[in-house]
């Protein structure tokens, strides 16, 4: 693991590192905020927050102004980048923004030439907060967050893997990708054309069957173009219905997809977190 | 004048502008934070911030992590853009970032070819203020501040114009541009080689001859790679005890150059501009 840059923020540190990922078989590049606390021995709770298509490590935290409140309130923040990277990895072969390269979803793909390198979820889920975990003075008390394609991506790692987060939100998150065109392209491709598998990587479908009632945070804006043909609250909230899971959805008049406003409401989410993780709130 | 974007934001609205600038002889752009209480009909104080080396309106609006205290004190706060721009502005020879296009050094030029675009403190002092006081709820109770180039900026155009604002701030000014790498290459292409001239653009040589005390709040971080060579925060020291003019210099230990910097201490500054400029802090 190799540091690339480091800089002092509100008292902690940001800090991006560069490591060989055996999961996702190229380099790849997270970003950490550790807080003041980080300096005093104790282990911290951690937050992973994962970024929307286009994104790296640096988009959240530099417009996300989380550093503040995490600052305050003893919490670790991560960050990765939002696919494998690298000229090795095969990219979009219409070199659309959408689909490979920043655009990994979240998942473990089936289907070739992607099965190889695109292995998001095992890679946010488990190598990365193990090499966190190892070099850090943070605990196994984690939550997951994340904005549109990383707000599916916090939604599916929570709900595939129960006992391993404490804590889930989301802003604006892809909610249901089996029924959206970014999904449709997406999954296509990296999961192959037998829709029947593409569930397990819904949000929608997995609450059915969660066996874990940890309850939702989602904010969403109303004003955001993606929000009917891409995003569909609405079918969240019917699935947690359904399912009788614990869903907070609340729709933010006049806000956009921006990270404006993720900045907005980014506080009520660190609180969120860090009282159902036991920082300091 | 011609809106470029728009996104709610802490209850207010960041919106960008394109206008023609009859001063820089081109159009520019410019973004402006409305606070939520724009919206009950009273006047509200306003900061103008400008920016350092290579950046546009958006570096400050994205990244300090402003709009959340702006919205809570009832602050309206402006980014300019750093130079003139387009075809038709001529950038530096060599094609570099320190000079020319995103690096005006808010002066107005004396020599050719720069002098027919370059008069950036005529811009932010005068026609941009006049713009923004017509089309939105401000007064004409104004702050201004910026960072490294931008904090030059701040400096210079409320140490030339007395009156003109009620509180000024920077982060990590190029304090003595008539004495450093920065400010010898564009003192020398837009003012002439004559450095006698130099001293009007110069935070420390106006120092001298304020004909106002207006309280300076200095912010320097201590591991900024550029402090010893380029911004020189000892002459601005100097300068200030020996004219008796009222400056709190700050070296916060660690910081550095960045928008990590700038966030962390932002709180203060807005804290101090409103206090000055009448707003509900």
């Amino acid at each position: 693991m190799e540091i690339v840059s480091s800089n002092k923020s509100f008292g902690g540190w940001h800090k991006r590192y560069r490591h060989p990922s055996r999961v996702l078989d190229c380099d790849m590049q997270f970003a950490i905020y550790l807080p003041p606390q980080a300096e005093q021995g104790e282990r911290l709770p951690v937050l992973y927050w994962l970024s929307g298509l286009t994104c790296t490590d640096e988009n959240f935290m530099q417009k996300a102004g989380a550093m503040r409140l995490a600052a305050e309130l003893g919490l670790v923040l991560v960050t990765s980048d939002t696919s494998p990277r690298g000229p090795e990895v095969p990219g979009d072969p219409e070199g659309a923004w959408d689909f490979g390269q920043g655009a990994g979803f979240y998942l473990n793909a089936t289907e070739q030439p992607w099965a190889r390198h695109y292995r998001m979820h095992d890679y946010v889920v488990d190598e990365l907060p193990t090499l966190v975990e190892a070099h850090f003075p943070v605990s196994d008390s984690r939550g997951i967050s994340g904005h549109s394609m990383g707000g599916h991506g916090a939604l599916v790692c929570a709900l595939r893997n129960p006992g391993r987060y404490r804590s889930v939100s989301a802003f604006a998150p892809i909610a249901n990708p089996l029924d959206c065109p970014w999904g449709e392209k997406a999954f296509s491709r990296y999961l192959g054309e037998d829709r029947s598998r593409w569930r397990e990587w819904d949000a929608c479908a997995l609450l059915a069957s969660a066996q874990e009632r940890l309850p939702l945070l989602v904010d969403q804006g109303d004003a955001d173009s993606f929000l009917a043909e891409q995003l569909k609250p609405d079918a969240l909230r019917r699935a947690a219905e359904a399912a009788g899971h614990p869903l907070t959805l609340r729709l933010q008049p006049g806000y956009d997809h921006s990270y404006y406003f993720i900045a907005s409401f980014i506080e009520d989410h660190l609180r969120h977190h860090a009282a159902a993780l036991g920082a300091a709130s």
